[in-house]
């Protein structure tokens, strides 16, 4: 299997380094994932998950109530905001600048603010595809161009993007603002190439992976810098926990992929097909379509279909067969599955702290999550 | 009259401190601007203005030459900042940047940064105010939104604030980039508050100043600031010079408000009542209201009318009649030339260089200008 055996042994020890007095909320992520690994009987790893989140849990509590204070309304545009960041979300990105910083020295307050801040540039780019996109649903809710406007969901988008670099400003951690800076900057222009093979059948999984390096992984890259800068850690470990950053990344967007068509849409929040519709194409769909040409016609069929009307359902009736026929999710698990293990791979070098082996906790439930 | 009679003497000495090879083209606006003041006679403002297009040539060389590195093309988010970009501008900021700079030290490579990191903050925000406004001009051309798409826009104006950002920072200068992520916050909760009185036609004075400080001035502040700073002026220096910002800045927006009334279609690139169709309420407009309000109806029917079609033109009619009629324009000048006035006043506490009197012929040339 791909997951080292390497399990948490003893439990965590106490993680308080801040001084937080709020109530930590329950970690969702972590919790639904735990309750995902028990049904499917990784009972391991459900396990292991129980006990990170109690090793971190005054670590997100620290974070939630830090993040909170960008929960303000009062004007149309931190209405905006504030519609989709209530809504919580699985806080992967905290996450691993908690464990990077806890490889070294420790979360603290400067780690605080890194997890902050990679969470709104999250939030930030969830607002602007929304627009971008036309999606009407965002985490199960509706998504808040469509309560507040397009105009509204821009500017707050913009508003998080900033707010995010003056909590980097401010955490005056060496190495992650400028970093942040060029991380964006690569999501941009990911954001581009993808626009510009919208509705395009011809992407191969090159033209997949340059997108999704961009896009999604690159951030994951930054929150193991910052994490690690944060801590402390050498050039060398910083690196070995970037490279695990761009791995999960790569597989996190896998397993995303897979979810437009296996998943259930009541827990990922989006209906079947809607990547695919809005122009994305998904890695099972490039393997579907590189094994099975003549499932074009079909597809284009449902690309093609407008976001408010039904997808015609003989055709992803035949795609999906399509996708079954080709091996097409399995050749998608096995590639994040891949990852995964070079993630894990990754983490050799670096100190054994329970940080560390939380960091293979975490990859491994990258590929068994559901939503 | 508001201007202080200070004119500038045998003309200015060289300003180079750079060593741009690139030949400096001709500032657009400046020759614009003299051009104005002699044709309506202003033959001192037009002979100052000349004199500072050549006091800055070098200097407005280096900042097009390091400008120019943002032209570049290859992708479509790319595309749509330079359609935007190569069509040039009146580059009132970059100038405030030169002239901040050199009262004090002079304006070096890290003043360049500054200067072009205020340019693309700028053209971020006419990006995403076209995609927010559903504007189909700008600068005499179709917007950018219109040739690559509204989902480009948004990218592009993402794209130039991270360069921006980016510039600012390998700049260095102390105080610089904390005070543009505060004021790029200002110039979205700005907007946030005009998105909010879209339409409504019961905005009064305070309520256009406070836009206006958010949304134009706050820049125009900045850029004298970092201009002050990167000239190594004293913080008592600089905070004249950021209050001449915010003065400059209203009287800007102010004549920026009288052109959508007065303006020559041709040479602002903007049909007239532009501003109001696009829900904002223009000064000249609230002070017709606030004299004469049975203009509301007439008002109400050209905010009303679809971007597409053409204004009532009997309802426009009886609009721009009012204003002639209760003095909204002369208000509105009135109120600019005080801004300028004040602006000017506040170079007495600064030292007496050629670039602070140029300072005062900027400011005289915010009031003249025609587009």
């Amino acid at each position: 299997m791909f997951l080292n055996d390497w399990g948490l042994g003893m439990g965590y020890p106490s993680a308080a380094t801040t001084t937080a007095t709020v109530r930590p909320p329950p970690s969702e992520v972590l919790d639904r994932l735990s309750r995902v690994s028990g049904d499917r009987g990784h009972t391991g790893l459900a396990r292991r998950l129980s006990e990170l989140m109690l090793f971190l849990r005054e670590d997100l509590g620290s974070f939630e109530a830090s993040f909170g204070e960008k929960l303000e309304t009062g004007d149309v545009v931190r209405d905006s905001a504030a519609h989709l960041l209530v809504r919580g979300g699985k806080r992967m990105r905290p996450l691993c600048v908690m464990l990077a910083s806890r490889v070294g020295e420790g979360f603290d307050d400067r780690g605080v603010d890194l997890a902050v801040a990679a969470e709104l540039v999250h939030s930030a780019t969830l607002l602007h595809d929304d627009v971008v996109d036309l999606g009407d649903v965002r985490r199960g809710a509706p998504a808040a161009r469509t309560v507040f406007g397009n105009a509204a969901s821009i500017f707050a988008g913009d508003w998080l993007l900033i707010e995010a670099l003056r909590r980097v400003r401010r955490a005056a951690v060496p190495g992650t603002l400028g970093s942040l800076l060029d991380v964006i900057d690569e999501m941009i222009h990911a954001e581009a190439l993808q626009l510009e093979s919208r509705g395009r059948l011809d992407v191969d999984r090159e033209g997949w992976l340059q997108v999704v390096e961009g896009k999604t992984a690159s951030l994951f890259r930054w929150v193991m810098l910052a994490g690690a800068n944060a801590g402390g850690l050498s050039a060398e470990h910083a690196a070995s926990l970037e490279a695990y950053g761009t791995d999960i990344g790569v597989a996190f967007q896998a397993v995303d992929d897979l979810l437009d068509l296996t998943g259930d849409a009541d827990a990922t929040g989006k209906a079947l097909f809607a990547d695919v519709r809005e122009g994305k194409m998904t890695w099972p769909l490039i393997v579907a379509l590189e094994r099975a040409p003549e499932v074009a016609v079909d597809l284009a069929a449902i690309a093609g279909s407008p976001p408010g009307a039904s997808v015609d359902s003989a055709a992803a009736g035949r795609v999906l067969e399509a996708v079954k026929r080709t091996e097409a999710i399995a050749d998608c698990r096995t590639m994040a599955e891949g990852r995964i293990a070079s993630a894990v791979a990754r983490l050799d070098t670096l100190p054994d702290t329970p940080a560390t082996r939380a960091l293979a906790t975490v990859a491994a439930a990258v590929v068994e999550r559901r939503s």
